[in-house]
């Protein structure tokens, strides 16, 4: 696809992804939403809970992509050490913030329940501003072009939702999906000759094994109809011809 | 934990991935099975499948862990580039090796069968040694600390198995878990003064949401079982304190 549409990359900060604790769910709800808008997500990075690793990869992957996102790390604990981090890593305070502490006061139904614990949960680097948390108040925050959002994954999808309709992508990304039974390495060549023939397209090709046998699904990706419909009919025409029986599924099409 | 724990990296090749398409549940399988051997995962990336973003991946982390492990794109489709890659990162040809073509031949009973899609996953870089695919014949390998995995699940969980025997990992990494359903905010404080006394162990502290209610699930995890015990006996007594009622769930321990 082309160099016209926004880049991004995605930080998943937390040890339990890494010892294998958590099943991260986020990225790939992420991926999505970002192909909708036309931002090509080209890389997520999964890192622990280590300052020094948070900083270095917030600041390297800032000045390569169009967009970072961060999930995880902003809770009220020990081991909640996003916020300080990403204010480490632009070199600016982190404190109490007067509007995520009013939201705070509000979910907590008072002052007087607002321990230190929770109170960490408003510290917001200086400059950025708020991402709302309609679940659990405590917000997530953007500064420059980094996005700071939860870990627990249905606060982390309504943050996103909110954010998402203020990011500018590119053209439509649409893609065409052809399932079939038959192994790709039956078609591997001929699917290479069609794929090198449209280099703005992304042809993607996955087997997967299902209840005792082996499926594969032929993903085309790009912004130019046309392109895309003659990949599909090339593809299907592929499949009949080794004797397969090829299924084009729905049309996905960011908006 | 210490440093004398080997360190790993995993690099997750896919776009499949990044759009969403295909939900990763490789990189937990790793995570628990290098956990088991005392390695600690550091870090992962999911990349593209773009030959130059393979190959600076592969030669920065290689350079800064004990091992890395690559999961996808070793199959016969166009989109399978990982092995040229990873011989490009090393400087090496990538050619039919004698051995994976034999594996190959009778895996699909004959020469005859060897077409060029399947005989492109016999292409290995120079110097490689085999990695064993008990499912489906097509071989990963490790070059230097570098192992190259599939990305069908259950194909990539054999070829990990069956390379798992043979790491060097570090002394028993153990963990305890404790679960509760208190909301995590109101004991963070007195959560990190215990994690500030025990600066060797990792307590990692995750709150989850299901059916309706928040729960919370300690883990610690480290190798000095007294320590162990002492932060497992803290824990439960300041949950104990709060109103809650400590479940420690079983120990989990490599071997």
């Amino acid at each position: 696809m082309s160099p016209v549409h926004k880049t991004a990359c995605v930080i998943i900060i937390g040890n339990e992804i890494l010892t294998g604790r958590t099943q991260d769910i986020n990225l790939a709800y992420i991926g999505k939403k970002l192909l909708e808008k036309g931002v090509r997500l080209l890389e997520a990075r999964v890192i622990a809970d280590i300052e020094e690793a948070i900083v270095a990869a917030v600041n390297e992957l800032r000045a390569k992509y169009d967009y970072v996102f961060t999930t995880g790390g902003i809770g009220p604990t020990h081991d909640d050490i996003t916020a300080d981090s990403i204010a480490k890593a632009f070199g600016v305070a982190n404190e109490v913030n007067a509007l995520a502490r009013t939201r705070l006061v509000s979910y907590y139904k008072g002052e007087e329940h607002l321990n230190e614990g929770r109170l960490r949960m408003a510290r917001i680097p200086e400059g950025a501003s708020l991402i709302d948390n309609p679940v659990s108040a405590a917000p997530g925050f953007k500064i420059g072009n980094v996005h700071v959002l939860a870990g627990i994954p249905n606060v982390m999808q309504a943050m996103m939702d909110s954010i998402a309709p203020n990011l500018q992508g590119g053209p439509a990304i649409k893609s065409r999906t052809i399932g079939c039974f038959i192994g790709e390495s039956i078609i591997a060549r001929e699917m290479g000759e069609i794929a090198a023939q449209f280099p703005e397209l992304d042809i993607g090709s996955y087997p997967y094994f299902r209840s005792g046998g082996y499926g594969l699904s032929l993903v085309i990706r790009g912004t130019n109809t046309a392109q895309l419909d003659a990949v599909q009919a090339a593809l299907c025409s592929l499949i009949t011809r080794h004797g397969g029986e090829p299924v084009v599924q729905a049309e996905e099409a960011s908006p």
